[in-house]
């Protein structure tokens, strides 16, 4: 096929691979794998617009790609033949300014690589999450990505200043001014972010750095019941203002499923209770006493009987231990078996009855069913996950009927049904039942307008409609 | 005409205003001054809707306005015989949840009653500017305000969850969700803030709140140049952490002009020198030492030569004195004479660079000419006001010479010749000058996407253009 024939010209042969694309053409979940014309491997911003003008011309769809670990399948093609665009290769931490708290990315950089990169100047990027070793910084910006820190520094939207993107038809768009304030037109910068890679392709960014913080405080609290949970977070956050830069919470379900299967778990307190929070307080000032006043607040909380038990760790080691806690629930769950993922979102103040309500409607649906609701109490986000009831091998045939339970519940809360890892393939069905048709025009609109020709990841967040003109 | 007897039959007398509409025309500049068929004020969403519908069918113009205070005549008609709406009577603080550190007003709400309104319950919304008593939620939105705790807590896309707004041909697009987390679509919400009413009318805003705090560090500081200016920023910045609530600028020119033309200004250094900062700490968690901390960071920046003078306030009254020396530089230089306002930024660490290249280049334009900077330490934003050579009554004809020498170069720089003001009808000119072609045509698509019979807010943020199809 011609396009092959120019993309290796173009790219050589380390950079269109036509043969062993398993592991780019398959999803994280593994729910989709379409055998890619070939997978393009460019090493500049310059090559990506080849990548993208070439297949423009074609007629061939091309499906961004970072380090693959979307949730949603948001990253691979949905059918046969098309051009899989990998960031891999656009690999380098440009520059770091510890005068402005900036940096400029390569948009295939890790995660990971990123801190690494920072952490030697007393900086951070305050994005954490679990695929953060594989996840590349092009992605989590295409997927808006949030993670435990975003109540403090944001989401993905809030720490990139400017960007870099390739245009569907291979123009580029250089947008990569790493200001705060830049209002000289639309927030294209915005736009992109959480775009999913349907607009146009990121190669380059400039991040948002904060000083490296050197003092943390953090504990894990028993709380009495899902409504005392949201008091305390509110507490919490009036109290030790500035300094949260973490609330979380998972139940009694999903600390079970942990604790059997993940080794070498373990449980630092002595009360078992319906849900728990975990907190934890960081600076960059000197000689704050966050112990102490970590202390102070809970004994108020305590007193209040917003909670039953806490422990506030002593050392890094029981620090890691606790959020291991926090962090291993997917993994207990899916130890335990099937399960069904959810991300969704309520508002804060609603995160306990929303919960509460949920039970007895999903038990409706699916008598015995379990819920692990687990996630971030101060940004109302939460993984709502299932598992089957108790020595049943799956949900069988409810599995639809759960989730769009849940999506709709939340979608009525006032909140989401898609907070942090959003659409891609697999979540645009609920999108078009979910969202209003003013939504779901004005989406439309903006695609056909960035992309006539629906190249630029088909079927990832939206159903390609075209003009109607 | 047919449009206005609809209007009037929609929304009353006391809604559809034919007569006295100088106020509504007139911009807060008065650069302009159009007369309009009428001001439509509104006291609905569903009224806005009708406003948007009938005059989309009738094919005349519609100027969104908040407070009219737009430095940018983003707020007024470009011709005569548009319709001017008016959110001014859509004035409600309808919820704030102390839960959740959310509120839902209405886009004509002004800000200082914002502030009022959340203050009862110890919340903040953290946004603050000079008009703060005149402007409206709906007009920060539209022009994505900055301000000065913008390094802190961002700028209005920052501080806003959800947003109700009505399209352009009257229908309404209802994203009022209060989440920080909310990735099932385009960042809809990010992209009609910043948009200065051309895609659509804000009418609700769901804004984050944050704890009011209780303790405030403020110190006047003298500095011996302006690179050292920057490198104090920064120290301030790493060694403080996250107290920094503002980090202003100005300079001995702008002092002069205030200290000479604005009563009542007191200067408590001994010091004269190049360049001032002016730093805040503010804490909403008890039992932080703020003074302490500020003052042994001080004493170390005196220590490493980036201060030469400084004080503490010691209490409010000084407090009050310090941010008047701030506050009243625009009203120092506009006392002194004719001016240019400019708002441009660069990136944080070129702020002393730029301004001392500055200096001769403008020289060279028009000698004597003398320059005024001043504004956000942290991000970078200067608003580089310029008077004329001392003894002279204005700029004869170097103004526009003098304005496109400073904005190419912040551009150049890798800044933004429009930082926080936005572009309204003043600044679109040099836009076309200044961003790239690609910016252009992509502004160009999503306007004629979301508004493609160009009747919102024509002329303003960019040049319509029909579709080329």
């Amino acid at each position: 096929m011609a396009l092959s024939d120019d993309l290796v010209t173009l790219l050589g042969p380390r950079g269109w691979l036509t043969e062993d694309t398993g592991s780019y053409q398959t999803d994280w979940l593994k729910m989709q794998s379409h055998a890619p014309l070939g997978v393009a491997r460019p090493q500049s911003t310059e090559e990506v617009a080849g990548v993208l003008r070439l297949a423009h011309a074609a007629g061939v769809p091309v499906t961004p790609q970072g380090g693959n670990t979307s949730l949603c399948a948001g990253a691979v093609p949905g059918a046969a033949g098309h051009v899989i665009l990998s960031l891999s290769r656009m690999n380098r931490v440009e520059a770091i300014d510890p005068l402005g708290f900036t940096a400029v990315v390569e948009a295939g950089v890790v995660l990971a690589q990123v801190h690494d990169a920072v952490a030697d100047q007393g900086l951070i990027f305050p994005m954490h999450l679990g695929a953060e070793g594989s996840a590349q910084i092009g992605g989590l910006i295409a997927t808006n990505a949030g993670g435990s820190h975003a109540l403090r520094y944001g989401m993905m939207q809030d720490l990139v200043l400017g960007l870099e993107v390739v245009l569907p038809d291979g123009r580029t768009w250089n947008g990569l001014r790493p200001l705060i304030k830049d209002n000289a037109g639309y927030q294209l910068r915005r736009l992109f972010c959480g775009a999913e890679g349907t607009l146009g392709v990121v190669t380059r960014a400039a991040l948002r750095l904060y000083p490296a913080p050197t003092a943390r405080a953090t504990a894990l609290l028993a709380v009495p019941g899902l409504e005392a949970m949201v008091r305390l977070g509110a507490a919490l956050r009036r109290e030790l203002g500035e300094f949260i830069s973490a609330l979380e919470f998972f139940g009694e379900t999903g600390l079970e499923m942990a604790l059997r299967h993940v080794p070498g778990l373990e449980f630092p307190l002595g009360t078992r209770s319906p849900a728990y929070v975990l907190v934890e307080l960081a600076t960059a000032a000197p000689g704050i006493g966050l112990d102490a006043m970590l202390e102070a607040a809970l004994e108020r909380a305590f007193e209040g009987g917003l909670v039953e038990d806490g422990a506030v760790a002593a050392n890094e080691t029981q620090r890691a231990a606790m959020w291991r806690l926090r962090e291993e629930m997917p993994e207990g769950q899916r130890l335990e078996g099937p399960q069904i993922k959810h991300d969704i979102a309520v508002p804060v103040d609603q995160v306990g009855r929303f919960i509460a309500a949920m039970a007895p409607e999903l038990d409706t649906i699916l008598p015995g069913v379990r819920l692990n609701p687990f996630g971030h109490l101060g940004d109302g986000n939460i993984h709502f996950n299932l598992s089957p009831p108790e020595g049943q091998a799956g949900f069988g045939d409810s599995k639809a009927a759960l989730s769009f339970c849940l999506y709709r519940s939340a979608e009525r809360a006032g909140g989401t049904f898609a907070a942090e890892h959003g659409l891609g393939r697999s979540k645009i069905a609920f999108a078009d039942q979910l969202r209003s048709a003013e939504e779901r025009d004005l989406m439309q609109a903006l695609k056909r307008a960035v992309d006539p020709s629906g190249l630029l990841n088909p079927g990832v967040m939206l159903h390609h409609q075209v003009a109607q003109e």
